[in-house]
């Protein structure tokens, strides 16, 4: 099979990876617009030859694409515009809601897949791809039925490959719980990065008491602007709900502080405390 | 050298195993109120036998208190009133203003020393306790100068056995600082799980969907109120402080997001970002 990449960044090159140790892409085309990160990919073997994406488009039997979420919408659209009812489309974007509604009504609509693998680093570009990302870690499909069953079946067969758990959601419900569960996580960690930078004007201090919890927390802050201003804004409503309820939080545990209200802290951190039930 | 461990859990057990390992201590008596976690601490190994705190101080050479930080100030008081002038005790606390302040001006202050290695996990309680914890962490003596020399050289050549870089503050800037770094990452992290919590009443959601980076930010939010509620309530005006600073920063987000300010984000990540400088 002849796959073709748009974005050879963290999940792009992460995926190229997975496709050819698998053995089920014989031959990777990239598509990339910095020539830095095709240069990169290239001598990091993420494809085996850089094209335009009509070029790619009209050659590969899966279309994967990994750029940014506000560009995957209109190329969603062209490369659906291009295909023929043996190949396959796919995104591997963080939020679904536009992209299933922009083609909805597109007549080659059942060669798409939407496909949301639940891995990431705070690393991006080609040289953050990584072997083995996705083993083992669960995949959302969305729409499915608005799929053609043989282009699911493909997807599935390959998720199956990597050991992934599938998961199938409406993009609605995708989108509204990626806000909770990975979306608000990243904008907490932007928040403390930027606060402890503001109060901590000596570096050193940071530096020398680092150990306490802070690099855990604060990991996301290292994840870059080109991925997450459009997921934010592309999902803004969501976000906004769940960062409402995240302030709101904070302002309660800042009273019961103020307070000397050890009971009413110890009864929040408990019901904090069952997360573990849930995240190992 | 025999030493006494007040307290058997996350640090106060991997303290003991640190000192037996390193064969610094040769006998290791254990202060513990709870009797699952001294019956736990004995099978473990982390102490030879269970003492009374009197008992433990009257035997041991190296007394260290490993309980929370809101019994610290009264135990090292309680230690110092029966300690002669070769024996040293020593806390691990998370703050430090307060006991500072309460053994000022105590007869025998030169014989304590007050030690924060910067090392944990959410987990807690003797079961917690790990080997080799603190090698290579930092660790904070604050108020050196109003310690006896032969008591600060002590404690120096068994944190200089764990590899622990050591590096000196006062309290008043360590319980600034650990605020900064620490204690607002636990609080965000709490905050984070009571989010979560609240808006997903589905929990399958939130375990299906993890992996987005929610378990980085949310891991300290395990961590028991028996050590967090007296951290934060002792640590209080610095704790507001940056937690004030924190929810302004996660307002200023809000406000970019709802006016759809794709450059002001972007220059609050790329801003954010360069915390990567600083933690590795």
């Amino acid at each position: 099979m002849k796959a073709l990449i748009a974005g050879l960044g963290l999940i792009g090159g992460s995926f190229a990876l997975a496709l050819r140790d698998h053995g089920i892409a014989s031959e990777i085309l990239g598509v990339e617009n910095s020539e830095q990160h095709a240069a990169e990919a290239l001598k990091m073997g993420l494809a085996d030859r850089i094209v335009s994406f009509e070029q790619g488009v009209a050659e590969a039997d899966l279309i994967v694409l990994a750029t940014p979420v506000d560009t995957i919408p209109l190329m969603a659209v062209k490369a659906l515009n291009r295909v023929n009812d043996r190949q396959v489309v796919m995104d591997v974007g963080s939020i679904k809601s536009e992209l299933c509604e922009v083609i909805a009504m597109h007549a080659h609509r059942g060669r798409f897949v939407a496909v949301h693998p639940m891995w990431g680093t705070e690393y991006s570009g080609p040289r953050a791809a990584q072997r083995g990302a996705f083993s083992g870690r669960n995949v959302v499909l969305c729409d499915t039925a608005h799929s053609d069953p043989d282009a699911v079946a493909r997807i599935e067969a390959i998720f199956r490959a990597l050991e992934c758990p599938m998961v199938y959601m409406d993009p609605e419900e995708h989108d509204l719980h990626t806000a909770y569960v990975s979306h608000i996580s990243h904008v907490t960690s932007f928040a403390l990065a930027l606060t402890v930078l503001e109060k901590e004007r000596e570096e050193r201090h940071i530096f020398d008491l680092a150990g306490g919890g802070f690099e855990s927390t604060v990991r996301l802050a290292k994840s870059s602007a080109a991925t997450w201003v459009p997921i934010l804004l592309r999902n803004k409503y969501n976000v906004l709900d769940v960062l409402r309820e995240h302030i709101h939080q904070l302002q309660i545990m800042r009273r019961m502080i103020e307070r000397d209200d050890a009971e009413g802290l110890k009864g929040l951190m408990d019901r904090a405390n069952t997360i573990q039930r849930i995240i190992k």
